[in-house]
């Protein structure tokens, strides 16, 4: 084809740009990244974690330009297929792609043809036909990103995958605390609530053990079984004996569904037991950091006053929840598909 | 952090691009906005009202051209926060966000954490978290947005807030009489309908008469309380009369559901009294404006023939409104935090 | 207007960028296009389609960039009016539009002032009146997109208008058999299914005997009726019959509302007799194509392995949507008010 019209002048003009995402090391640690898929936190390694993190560091900045954009990403197109609802964390995740210069779409499953019967195979090999690169994936099933990686050849981010990961959470909630604590090894981090139910505690779990941290799972019998033992965990059935030691508390929501379940007798009870109060936090050490993934269920698991305390550092997760996010987007696009 | 990679080649590309946002002044009229945000019209100086029009204007020609876009807010996130359904008023914000270059997302409350029991103000502050400029809201409590600038640190446009006010189609309603009439100061302007639960005929009348107009209240007394003459509004309660003097009229959408309630008899009825036809446009002076916020109601409060009359602004209004939420938008991301 | 202050620079900047959508002609092939609207493919023309064609493949190259981006369409604005649900035709559109640069928005019919009783006309106009450059429509009316061309001085695409055409899909379809089959002329086509209310076949139709291709149409009398034969086209009642001839074989998606109608007895019914197995397909010749244009009913029309074995280009299509929509949206584009 030759290149006189005008049209072709600006089809070459696009062409000979300089193409941002060519693999590169804005982490400048010298690692060489080579997943293609982010699904979940127990198969990183230690360096995984940190060139993640030294990546997000890298990204933290241009969130507080004016002008937030970087061309990392342009012309790649991320597709949000969220079989969940979930409002701030597929915000996350459009923020971050933008912020990267990619395109978003979001795949809307209640109204789409998943809706007539189509597998989710079918479904992401017709989007994947369309010219995209990444799926963003939250769904109810645990192992449906893993799913997903088989039927394409596009890079998969699990955003949540029922009771199994939320790989983005746990590095958020690993990378939080790093930047507040300077470290990981060698802390002490209580999570608090319903273990058995939450990806969030998983996750949570494998990057924290990864990086030397101990692990006590805090909450009452009936959500923190004692078979979480074998992953190596601490188990704790009494928040102010766990409050005592711990450098670090994660507060999980605890959802309405289960508080009026047989888990427990009352809201009221689980508040008296587990809620973390400004009384209660006088057990703590003075520096312990609070955490929670929000949306926060004020006066339940945490009082206002704590949540919008020194020790907080909740608004602090959401903004290093982009960073986070366009670190791993970052990377998953570096790689090609012969990797892996 | 050295500069050698290609990733960070690309970052310092991108940050040492022209910064548009730095304080400017497209209406070259000198005067120093300072406001952060735009909560209503009833507060607005007849110089604040002046500057946003004139900024308007020098975005009117944007919309004409082929390439409809300036990078004047390039990398700035603005927030759609549409608490109440309002596609139209929801896309005008969108195009006027994209035609300066900003990227917009659209928080649906529906589904979103909101419906989970979340507060106002614990949405905003996560929102902002994660890096965003704009809040535009919707919301059916007199207030919200106010409200909303007490806790986050973002812009803040009102949309519309229950029956408080509606600022940026005030504007968009005195900057079409401006454009057509050449003035606004000593005009009289009637505005028809349920002026009782309309938060547009506030502010239109704040923003008129501020700049000097004579604004009539027009419509049954059921809908056009006698307190409203508290505000230096003059009532009237015969159409027929109110035209006479009219060289603006503004017919108010009357809503289905006040139709149908005790407000007046029947449909027919509003019709036979307040329904602007073009037998009864013969009353008024041959030059008479007509103006509707939109949707129509045609045969109900607006005659289809009347409607598409020569008299009527109707579309020019909505051409309009990008302009002037392209200058709102602007002018408010000029300010930082240190102002107001 | 001076142009000494950053933010006129900023205006003047982006004024004088290259204006890619100068008229011009990608596909080299010196055709001038003419026609504002794609309302069907009957009306086409044999140069009409092979210029789409050829524009289209000078876009198949820029969906295998890692930039997938050229800034034909930048500044554009491109509406996305939804009557009926569609997420595959409207993702497939989005992704089209935004690879031209162009920003795109969904109007969604749902939750609009349609559903406040506003006329189509009036919410186009409406639309129109904010600056948008292109409306691609989806109806269950025949005819609305038609109707839209004369409300608007917008571009108008028809992505599926009731029974009568669907004319995206209909190129794509024409195109990927070229593309397969090198030439069109003389191919015997197979359309199997509900064609008495496709209009996938209608539009194929028109495509396909244009350029000279023989197609029949196969399926049950009920869903096949008689008349069809005063278009020009075969008619067979026998699938095991037409596949002997056929070169290409189009099997259109059984609605499920139609197989528990009085159309057939049964699904196993439709399936003995219309579904296309491997079994039956060993009746065919052996490069004979097969397509879809999807969502498939997997184990209904068409089984799964031939779904997904060598003689199906199902998958293709999808991809080849990318770049017909791309052409039509570029070509369209490019004409003026006064053309046509």
């Amino acid at each position: 084809m030759s290149r006189s019209t005008p049209v072709n002048q600006s089809l070459s003009q696009s062409a000979s740009e300089p193409a941002a995402p060519a693999p590169a090391d804005p982490a400048e640690d010298g690692f060489a990244w080579r997943r293609r898929h982010l699904l979940g936190l127990e198969d990183l390694s230690g360096e995984e974690l940190l060139h993640i993190f030294r990546t997000a560091e890298s990204f933290q900045e241009v969130s507080t330009r004016s002008v937030k954009k970087v061309p990392a990403l342009r012309g790649r197109v991320v597709v949000n297929l969220f079989f969940e609802d979930s409002t701030r964390t597929r915000m996350s995740f459009t923020l971050a792609a933008q912020r990267l210069s990619a395109d978003v779409l979001d795949f809307g499953a209640g109204k789409s043809s998943v809706s007539k019967g189509e597998s989710l195979r079918d479904t992401v090999r017709n989007i994947e036909a369309m010219g995209v690169d990444t799926f963003v994936i939250r769904h109810s099933a645990p192992g449906a990103p893993l799913h997903i990686t088989q039927c394409t050849n596009c890079h998969v981010v699990n955003a949540g995958d029922g009771q199994h990961e939320h790989p983005t959470q746990g590095l958020i909630d690993v990378f939080t605390i790093r930047e507040r604590k300077g470290r990981i090894k060698g802390l002490n981090v209580a999570i608090v609530g319903d273990i058995a139910h939450s990806r969030v505690a998983r996750s949570n779990f494998w990057g924290l053990t990864r990086l030397g941290a101990n692990v006590t799972f805090v909450g009452p019998t009936t959500l923190v079984p004692r078979a979480f033992q074998e992953m190596g965990a601490k188990i704790s059935h009494n928040l102010d004996d766990a409050l005592r030691h711990a450098d670090v508390v994660n507060m999980l929501r605890i959802q309405h569904e289960r508080m009026t379940s047989a888990a427990f007798p009352s809201t009221q009870e689980y508040i008296r037991l587990f809620g973390l109060t400004r009384q209660r936090l006088q057990k703590a050490k003075p520096d312990v950091l609070i955490m929670h993934p929000g949306p926060i269920n004020r006066g339940v698991e945490l009082a206002s006053d704590v949540a919008d305390g020194p020790n907080s550092s909740i608004l602090r997760q959401v903004s290093n929840g982009l960073a986070i996010r366009m670190a791993v987007l970052f990377l998953l696009n570096q790689t090609s598909n012969q990797e892996e």
